[in-house]
């Protein structure tokens, strides 16, 4: 099964284009839990018990592990396996770098942590790319236009009549002979993902930016999904993971997460 | 101290513009060492003994020691410890990210590693270089214009009358305030790094791609250098960490080392 299938397959099942985005910090997770052992560790069980059903992916952000050290990244690894198969797992990585470079990455994402997908920084080009896709079960996630201000400083560069993230989802167009490439495009730039999804038809979009960075749920719907109302992946971290702050914070990111789906299946043509 | 200024004083003291990339590939490393409960960092530790008088900088490519595993970012903390301060270090993790989460690698890669610098890939714009600007005494390396063919599937695109990576160059230019940033562009290059030093006089230039990837020393130097003969970083990895493979590599690659080292010299006006 292809990677396109995949995130297909796991969304008809789920009825969800939820990610829940686990980018855990530790100076915001409930009081209570800080004196464990591992308080990250216990932070996401919990997390992923109150809310496996209600999403289609988690993606955990690389950064906030690595800044934990080696603590962090058995927390990753540990967190891994507590995701059951039937929900997508996007190492938001943004990694790139030259080929032999890139294996080792590729490797290390979805052969030692067992990533489904990752996402890839396109700025060194196809042969920086190349190596995450060699397994057509894995996924990658381009950047084309994230949700961040500095998303104008190069990304909406005009390059001839076209701004230089559509260059990269025309690329990423052209890569996709195995089925398994997607792009990110931040919920901020709603013209852009209409944009986008007209030139992909059948692509996922993982779209970041909803809540606080100002992103519209209704418009990240309607202009990221596909004809069949899939394939768009809208991620929400902060608003889920620190809905509480106290011991009711799993039942919270619940019920947040539950509010979001419900509001989805709303606007979805059902 | 800022960090152009230890750029300057590191590469005056050691009269060298040698920055030894230590991508250290498990099987790639000799047979007796292998045996060993640490072989990564046992090959690193005579790496570093047999060449540290004759280099300014190492470059630990992150994706080597990731893809060991924990037990690989053990051996890179460890290594880290080894080399003297009069020497620079260069993380080599091409990062970068949304603000909130670019803090999180900067604290990683500068505050729990220890790095002087690290190399961030510049396609997210300002407010995700930004987070990592903060300490003038810490560098940042933009990628420019990469050693690797993909270059010129975005970077040499032209945004108006000139290349996107010209693009990066003038807004790092702009951003540095600091003094702390610089640029990575590839010896593959020559004339394209001619005309990046002729925009920034003044800032450090990261220069791999010499040897294996096809460029050349001459032109690497005679390019690269600001009018002190100075802040060019050329980075040699492969040819110099595998210039054996017995019990001799340490002082093989000391050898290769400094033939390199001799070779800047008579290249370099004295």
């Amino acid at each position: 099964m292809s990677f396109v299938e995949k995130v297909r397959a796991i969304q008809a099942s789920s009825r969800s284009l939820l990610c829940v985005g686990l980018d855990v910090d530790l100076e915001k997770i409930p009081q209570h839990l800080r004196s464990l052992p591992n308080p990250v560790l216990e932070f996401n069980r919990q997390i992923i018990d109150a809310t496996q059903d209600l999403v289609c992916a988690y993606k955990p952000n690389l950064a906030f592990y690595e800044a934990m050290g080696r603590q962090g990244l058995f927390s990753l690894y540990e967190t891994l396996k507590l995701i059951p198969k039937s929900v997508l797992t996007i190492g938001d990585a943004k990694r790139g770098d030259i080929g032999n470079t890139a294996e080792r990455y590729a490797h290390s994402l979805f052969d030692d942590f067992g990533f489904d997908s990752i996402t890839v920084n396109p700025y060194m080009g196809f042969d920086s790319v190349q190596p995450f896709l060699s397994n057509p079960e894995k996924g990658v996630f381009l950047l084309a236009l994230t949700s961040n201000s500095g998303s104008k400083d190069f990304q909406r560069l005009k390059v001839g009549a076209k701004p230089l993230y559509e260059k990269v989802v025309h690329a990423a167009k052209k890569w996709n002979d195995k089925e398994n490439i997607g792009l990110v495009v931040g919920a901020t730039h709603p013209k852009e993902l209409q944009r986008v999804r007209k030139i992909v038809a059948d692509m996922p979009i993982l779209i970041p930016g909803i809540g606080k960075q100002g992103g519209n749920m209704q418009s990240a719907i309607r202009w990221g999904c596909d004809k069949h109302g899939q394939l768009a992946i809208i991620n929400a971290s902060r608003s889920i993971l620190y809905a509480s702050s106290g011991k009711d914070f799993a039942g919270a990111a619940r019920t947040e997460a539950q509010n979001m789906v419900e509001e989805m299946r709303r606007i979805l043509p059902s």
